[in-house]
């Protein structure tokens, strides 16, 4: 960990809590992934659970972003479906996510384990502070769950969907039972975030990256309300709290109503407009995860647009709409961070 | 077909132009698809282009739903890719859009042909003919095509994409062949399109289906010049001009600002809260495609919902926010269309 300015150490926290900043914090969503070499070489001696099983190996995930880019905040190793196993369901990557025996019905929700062994997420909590003492207090680290509605999805889908059909006619022909599976999921998240902070996550964010299968009615009306209950019960950890959202500019101003302090947008919607939308809210984002593949002038140009917007407004964050690309160049991220800080200051104005 | 009466021939139309109307016009996008018996025995003999090149059944296969249904208008059965084959690419299914040899760079755009052979796209033209002569001035057919940015990510990617890395990649890092590959679409499009209106389209829809992968920058600045050249090309044909987005609601305002006068919208935005974005617009849409496979009570309260929010609105064309899925139950098709017209009217005022 190469030596950083006082300043630096907050400079995340601070803008989640929309406190000024001397320049804009930039961290990335996915910035432990396939596109370091490091994390492939340990994925060819081990599978994604068995990193996220391993607190030295998650650990040691988790750091490698932190130790080879300038970034304001590291977050945990783990998969937004690790609760899923803690709830009775089996998981697998091959290398998509899939569940044997998807929920199909009441009965499959009822089975659910609702109050699962303290010990079976463990591991996260394990971890958790391994990465905070090596960390050092020097950057703040974010743990992080799946929102109710994309968890609930996979578990009925069974993995990654394009129409959510399963999902869908589960919601909205047996309303009954869509309550109760995700009160089930909102339970099992709270006491999994419970721990993590308690294990020393500085941040939460949940991650909704489905919810822009949903119409505005349907959030409203079958999601929104468990999101509440589960942002309600974060509350009192008394750490920011952080709703990623893919999709949802239809709907932002639902989407922020959940109660999260900092709302993440995808690219599809400008940084300006998004800070017009959400009064009183911090925001996190929005460069499009490709033009990290892009030569660096273009990818350059793009972030100084974001910059521009955004770097002037009180609680800003730097990030991608979405998760870094396997496809990535690894030395075009730390181009960009080294950008977000040099020209993120409230005065240097963006111009590049 | 079954008589009508007067008012409803030309209701579509009339809605197209923010003109008052007796009822609400509804269609379905891909109303002409795999959910219907008829079709679905046509392709156990016919490909989808034999279908779409031999006018009697690309003729027949448009009015199936009109025969069985009580739609406002019919569209002709096509597909958006088939202008690629008159530039000079080969376009194949099997079953999703495949295209050999894509392009990928500045030679492949020049290759491109950009007058093509008139006749080689005439077969649209003879199923125009056909369908209008058996629609006898009943029910108006719409003639579309795709719209630049989704037929150059086909073109490139050579199929349907998660990403559109190398549509990114060479709109950012090309531009001036980018701008050379639209420009050619652009006029190919507008000569397919004025062939189209000459053989009798009565309305013109641009499918844009893949707006969503774009974030408003990239689209005002790669995309909407183009897409502004061939609208305004268009205007001389003196019919509606819809344009159809998917996940566009981020940046509807600019999506609008190409020059139709009705705007398709998907599911991920209420359909009051799009009426109220595009002033001085008509409105195409927006059911959740999926709601066609939800017992009938889920069906009629999404689609009373959509009507109160809208029906008292001048230019509102119920529609779905994406095309039909071929799970669909023909019943359900003929109950929301029937639901439309009975609680459509200006003073019913969709109680259900």
């Amino acid at each position: 960990m190469s030596p950083r300015p006082a300043a630096f150490e907050s400079r995340f926290l601070r803008a989640c809590a929309r406190r000024p900043v001397d320049v804009v914090p930039v961290w990335f969503m996915r910035q432990a992934g396939r596109y370091l070499p490091g994390y492939r070489a340990l994925r060819t001696r081990h599978s994604i659970l068995d990193i996220a099983k391993t607190p030295e190996l998650a650990c040691e995930a988790t750091l490698e972003p932190i130790r080879k880019f300038p970034l304001d905040a590291a977050i945990i190793f783990a998969d937004i479906l690790l609760p899923l196993e803690a709830m009775g369901l089996r998981l697998r990557f091959n290398p998509a996510p899939t569940i044997d025996h998807p929920i199909r019905g009441p009965a499959d929700i009822k089975r659910l384990a609702v109050r699962p062994d303290p010990e079976s997420l463990s591991f996260v909590g394990d971890a958790i502070r391994l990465a905070r003492r090596e960390l050092d207090g020097k950057i703040p680290l974010i743990g992080f769950a799946g929102a109710p509605f994309t968890l609930a999805s996979y578990m009925i889908e069974g993995g990654p969907s394009r129409d959510f059909l399963l999902t869908k006619a589960l919601m909205r022909e047996i309303p009954g039972s869509w309550d109760t599976l995700m009160d089930r999921i909102v339970r099992v998240t709270l006491s999994y975030l419970k721990m993590q902070a308690a294990s020393g996550a500085q941040a939460i964010q949940i991650f909704d990256s489905w919810a822009g299968a949903l119409s505005p009615e349907d959030y409203r009306a079958s999601v929104l309300p468990a999101t509440k209950r589960l942002f309600s019960g974060l509350k009192e950890l008394g750490v920011p709290l952080i709703y990623f959202g893919s999709g949802a500019s239809g709907f932002l101003e639902d989407f922020a109503s959940a109660g999260a302090g900092v709302i993440g947008v995808d690219w599809r919607i400008d940084i300006g407009e998004a800070f017009r939308r959400l009064p009183g809210k911090a925001v996190q984002g929005n460069l499009d995860p490709a033009l990290l593949l892009a030569p660096l002038p273009v990818l350059k140009k793009a972030a100084l647009r974001i910059l521009r917007q955004a770097s002037s407004r009180r609680g800003f964050i730097f990030n991608l709409g979405h998760g870094i690309l396997p496809q990535t160049p690894p030395d075009n991220v730390r181009a960009l961070a080294e950008w977000v800080h040099r020209y993120g200051g409230r005065d240097s104005g963006a111009k590049g």
